[in-house]
């Protein structure tokens, strides 16, 4: 394992001071443009060196014709350019000093024949040179703290606390909209590509020594080197949850990742077997992987799988408890003491089980603050989950209704929203238990959206939630096992 | 069944001319006076009377003392008064002349001993003026197209084509958000609550003669007719798909259910029993039930279970494969004559198997008008699953950098995208064969939101696309056997 960050040859990939740039040319359209244009509208710090044949100036950037031409030897190269040329570039980036490279083209080991004599030749230039490097056949890295972006995509999200390594440069770029969402973020992304020089398992050393990262999430066709995947996994999961998707689940997800990677995947109790003892969550789909990294990057550690559910409505209170038992979970009894304490504060409508139904609540206040402290304190409660439902639409009218004046009513209801949240994220704080909220709420309604910024986990929908409480609970059984093995 | 949809009770009940409202007054955050504000606020055309033992005008309308007062009969009263007050005031209602009521009001059977007598009264009053209500313990309707909505939320859709009947108030109510981001709307909603008077199997008929309802959609804690359930069900399914949401799969959820409604609900097997017979499509969670509708509703029937998937990125793809595997669907191979189509339209790196993979694609036209065709004339295609990507500010970004002016980027972006969608658009309206999209941008994007405009529903993420296929391949083996039974 690395004793520093800086150790690792992906500490220059993803923190360049300066970039060397193979591919971008004055035709916008591809997709070497669509990348060197990610970085600078990012507004990347070092300068950014386009090394083209012909053109003067590409974007505003002065062009060079050779990276032997260059004023400094950059830290980095992201070389775009068609398959048969990227070993003399990478000959001529070893000798102006370079030691990290992307290498975006594609056309190696994937399409198999003369590629997988293309990528040994690639190979054996780096190793020449010792020069580290992530692809081919990848779109390289994202990490938002440094002003970097590699990927063909505008980068929109806050810096975030998901370190992601990928065998589909998609889940690193597509995938922005899903996770602004939810209000997630990298720390850092990396699209592993054929994992030729740098492999999966080299990033996850990297995010164990990432003081940005709390959570790391991998997306796997296939695992290259087994025995390390699983030593690394063991030593990272007492400290950082790991969230895996792999879609080998079934012939038709084996299949469509033969063609993808070239690397062949193997049967599914295999990959199972892996992760469970590595220590690895293992996600269904590309919602899951995300909701897992949520809630297991914002919650507390559950002592145990029960969970008590608090809700003002009957239909969601019945949905989640469902969900709940589909995901593993138990619902236990309120203890007596707890149905001493709510019985003041309950309508007459109101049910005091579990879930705990405040039917059409009035008191807010009792609501978000008050309650939720009482069901905390239960002994019987490990998570608590809440349905959160609170839309601006409402208040404002609410407010319009009560004599507020036009002009005022937004504002208004803006601060009673944000007021809310506060009580809220009070509370959460100072649980002491982990708390998961859902709703079918938009994720950019206000409520919902200050409630994430707030680092409170909402999930859309209680089967979500269900499934994310399940993967926190597995996460702290299996973190046990492995500390108990020690 | 009903010849005519005149002849339902709840004709009048959703499609009133006038209301009389008891339970609004001057205290705005009152159930009642957040209930008659959402009619206000739709804009509900005829007269709204509110009855107030004291207040002369409540939300800018003249209040009456009694109901008796009223100078003409309204069509419907909506109660949302004390249990206690509820009988006597339905009997008044009843001396008015009124005939459909919706009853608001909690504390019936709901809560046992009293309450249940208190129900059996309520019932002898309605019947002995020949009143049909639904309630108590609801929260009423939603029909858009007539600018009605009873329950405490504003509404917030476009007026739609799936006919919603639940058991639970919050589903017709608090999804608005969630149907907005799918682009539903309902045709109309009913909340049946304690179903005394009317019931699920009301809706149903009244659903079947509906000309706006394309699907049908249940939420269900408990079938109480569940002969006629079964015989109303088997005559919709050939004509529209019903979807079903029971929560009582686990005992987490049915002991939720038991403590919500009051009705007991039965063991998971005879609900599969049930559903299966009558031809129901069974939902495990709010989300698929209206990603059910949304397919159901917009999609061509599939002849069979063979998906073919087209993408522009391997990840996307294998993560769709492997969802596809898991719902019970198959990728077929493509036929020899399919793959010497694409030949000559397919980059390098592209793979021309199932899924069909354009890697990071040139060609929009392409990939948007013409590969979707080729692959709809397989024989071997029942259904074409596309997974789509244009993210407006990649397309700026893309339009800015090719030399546009800066005010011109937008409006160059825009109608561009437009443009895209009207392709696709007018390739699945003349496909002949269900065409089904799947994406990770929001649902507030330009291009998925003009695209489920268009009709062509595309889901977030490839599982709840993969699953709503399923469903779709379920509901046309379900109508065949009930037709081939007749």
């Amino acid at each position: 394992m690395l004793r520093m960050i800086q150790e690792s040859p992906l500490y220059k990939i993803s923190n360049p001071d300066s970039i060397a740039f193979f591919g971008a040319s004055n035709n916008f359209d591809s997709m070497g443009s669509h990348l060197m244009a990610s970085p600078l509208a990012l507004g990347f710090k070092g300068p950014i060196y386009p090394i083209h044949p012909k053109e003067e100036r590409i974007m505003n950037l002065k062009a060079y014709r050779s990276i032997l031409d260059l004023p400094e030897t950059p830290d980095l190269a992201v070389i775009v350019l068609p398959a048969g040329i990227v070993c003399r570039t990478l000959e001529e980036c070893g000798q102006k000093g370079i030691r990290h490279a992307i290498v975006i083209s594609g056309g190696f080991k994937e399409v198999g024949g003369s590629g997988t004599e293309l990528e040994k030749k690639l190979l054996e230039v780096a190793d020449k040179y010792g020069i580290r490097f992530i692809g081919p056949n990848c779109i390289g890295v994202s990490n938002q703290r440094h002003r970097i972006n590699t990927t063909p995509l505008p980068y929109q999200n806050v810096p975030g606390f998901i370190g992601m390594a990928s065998q589909s440069g998609s889940f690193i770029t597509q995938i922005y909209n899903h996770l602004h969402n939810l209000n997630l973020g990298f720390s850092t992304a990396f699209s592993v590509g054929n994992e030729a020089n740098i492999d999966i398992v080299d990033c996850m050393e990297y995010f164990k020594a990432c003081p940005h990262t709390k959570v790391i999430a991998l997306y796997i066709e296939s695992i290259r080197r087994g025995r390390e995947f699983l030593k690394v996994a063991r030593k990272i999961v007492p400290h950082k949850p790991i969230v895996a998707l792999y879609p080998g689940g079934t012939e038709e997800g084996r299949k469509a990742g033969l063609s993808h990677t070239g690397a062949m995947a193997g049967p599914d109790p295999l990959y199972n077997g892996i992760f469970q003892q590595g220590g690895v969550i293992r996600a269904k789909s590309v919602t899951e992987l995300f909701d897992f990294c949520l809630v297991l990057g914002n919650a507390l550690r559950p002592a145990g799988n029960r969970v008590v559910i608090q809700t003002g409505a009957g239909g969601p209170g019945a949905t989640a408890a469902d969900a709940c038992g589909r995901a593993g979970l138990k619902l236990p009894n309120l203890s007596p003491e707890t149905i001493e304490k709510l019985a003041p504060l309950t309508p007459d409508t109101a049910s005091i089980n579990n879930p705990v139904d405040f039917t059409f609540h009035r008191g807010h206040m009792d609501f978000y603050r008050i309650v939720p402290r009482i069901l905390l304190e239960d002994e019987n409660t490990d998570v608590l989950l809440i349905y959160f439902l609170l839309p601006l639409e409402m208040v404002e009218r609410l407010i319009g209704n009560s004599g507020v004046l036009g002009e005022h009513i937004h504002e208004e209801a803006i601060k009673f929203i944000e007021g809310q949240c506060r009580e809220v994220g009070d509370m959460v704080e100072e649980s002491g238990k982990p708390v998961v909220g859902y709703t079918f709420l938009d994720p950019n309604e206000l409520f919902v959206r200050r409630l994430l910024e707030l680092g409170v986990p909402v999930l859309p929908g209680s089967e979500r939630a269900a499934r994310a409480l399940g993967a926190m609970v597995r996460y702290t059984e299996l973190r046990k096992k492995i500390l108990s093995d020690q």
